[in-house]
């Protein structure tokens, strides 16, 4: 897969909703054979994760940003799936507490950044701070301005000390967010998922696009690119994850550690 | 399975020695079989774990215990291979750092508990503070015997907060262990994991059996369980470990949150 089809180019001047939330090129027709491919990726990750934990030098940060029903959980639960779970951590972002708005908007992520062979999924991130904060006029637009900085400035600060950072954009459309919302309201087993406070942010469609196009465009740079993640299909959007993914950590050249001097001669009594 | 076979009774006594590592009971010279059921174990750890997360009420704390390549990583791994990264937290306890050793021994174990719809699994934990401190002769007999009764009590808090307690010791004969570690020296894609000091670990191991069995002996209680799992091999320790899980799952009686009043009048517009 080339996945630079899905990459926003530093500086790129784009609207998200040019892109098509619907595209479904991966699969070709061939669902069958789309989720053989998706099962050798999952395959592929689970020993690239393995060798990014026995080597320890690299750290991978995965931020996951969408509204909502577009995906978010479903994707750490199906691409991670079978992913040794200690070495992969989730962390997920609400309603910041009263603590953490008492520090700087970058305090509460900092302190869940990825360790030397760990990889991390932001389900949520310090988006939201430029995101939710925007759309219901909760900062001011120099406010907002000054964060993109702030976030570039931060996140090439981690990319200095070892971190990959890569940034999703799960990208549905109105119309299939009504259908899963729909869904949601009237399937038992997922209507404790189904928040009121949904609708108010479906309300504010329009905005959002707007808000997430600006951020996109402001913080999709070399060392920490973002992708348009086209998620209408779940198939298609696992298979853009998982490629983008397993194609970065095989980018980073990574070696098991080399066996200490002389442990042949090690004798285990 | 019968689960209570493998559970210590408070105040039994016992002894580890006595215990079979190399029972394969479970698998009874099928492996095929035990294969397909340990998969089954695991589809429906998956659900369980989705519903302990939706119901949002429970918290699950899994103390892994052992000696060296008895299996804790493997274990998690193969164990909860496909339950969902977003429910299950791993918290590895490694020697503590200055900020830690400046603390009581709790204080970094409480920190890594579990929340309300979570699953933690301990690699290694409080029970490090008796058994490589008492081996080793860091702390005197007095010290050993006030932490056990601070153990028992701090769990006990812990499950009348809503925390569900299983601890595994992962029991492995030294033969056993003698064949693993030259598996590890001599396969170049483990030899990074070869460390040696698991040899000086090993020198000791009639003093970690005597730390062990008084340990587990002293802090088996009824809210907080010990289970000794023959773990000689992997797929009757797998086995026994995913009953434990799933039966101790299936007897909270969770329930999907009931939907709210009105919710099917909801209209998606």
């Amino acid at each position: 897969m080339n996945t630079k089809l899905y990459e926003i180019k530093p500086g790129n001047k784009f609207k998200l909703s040019q892109f098509e939330s619907d595209d479904k090129s991966l699969i070709n027709g061939d669902k069958d054979n789309a989720r053989e491919e998706l099962e050798a990726l999952r395959v592929r990750l689970e020993s690239l994760q393995e060798l990014l934990y026995a080597e320890s030098k690299h750290k991978l940060l995965i931020v996951l940003q969408a509204m909502d029903t577009a995906g978010k959980d479903s994707t750490i639960r199906m691409v991670f799936d079978g992913v040794n779970p200690q070495g992969v951590k989730v962390a997920s972002f609400k309603a910041p507490t009263a603590e953490e708005l008492a520090h700087d908007f970058l305090w509460r992520i900092h302190a869940k950044t990825p360790a030397r062979g760990e990889i991390v999924i932001f389900n949520r991130s310090h988006y939201e701070d430029v995101l939710i904060t925007r759309v219901n006029g909760w900062i001011d637009a120099d406010t907002c301005k000054a964060r993109y900085q702030q976030i570039n400035e931060f996140e090439k600060y981690l990319v200095e000390n070892g971190t990959t950072i890569l940034k999703f954009y799960l990208h549905i459309s109105k119309d299939e967010q009504k259908q899963r919302l729909i869904e949601r309201r009237d399937t038992p087993s997922k209507q404790w998922k189904f928040n009121p406070s949904d609708l108010a942010s479906r309300a504010q469609w329009g905005d959002y696009m707007d808000a997430y196009t600006d951020a996109i465009s402001a913080t999709s740079t070399r060392h920490a690119p973002w992708f348009i993640v086209p998620a209408n299909s779940k198939l298609q959007r696992n298979l853009v994850i998982s490629n983008v993914i397993c194609d970065t950590l095989e980018g980073l050249k990574m070696e098991y550690p080399k066996a200490a001097e002389g442990l042949e001669k090690i004798v285990v009594a």
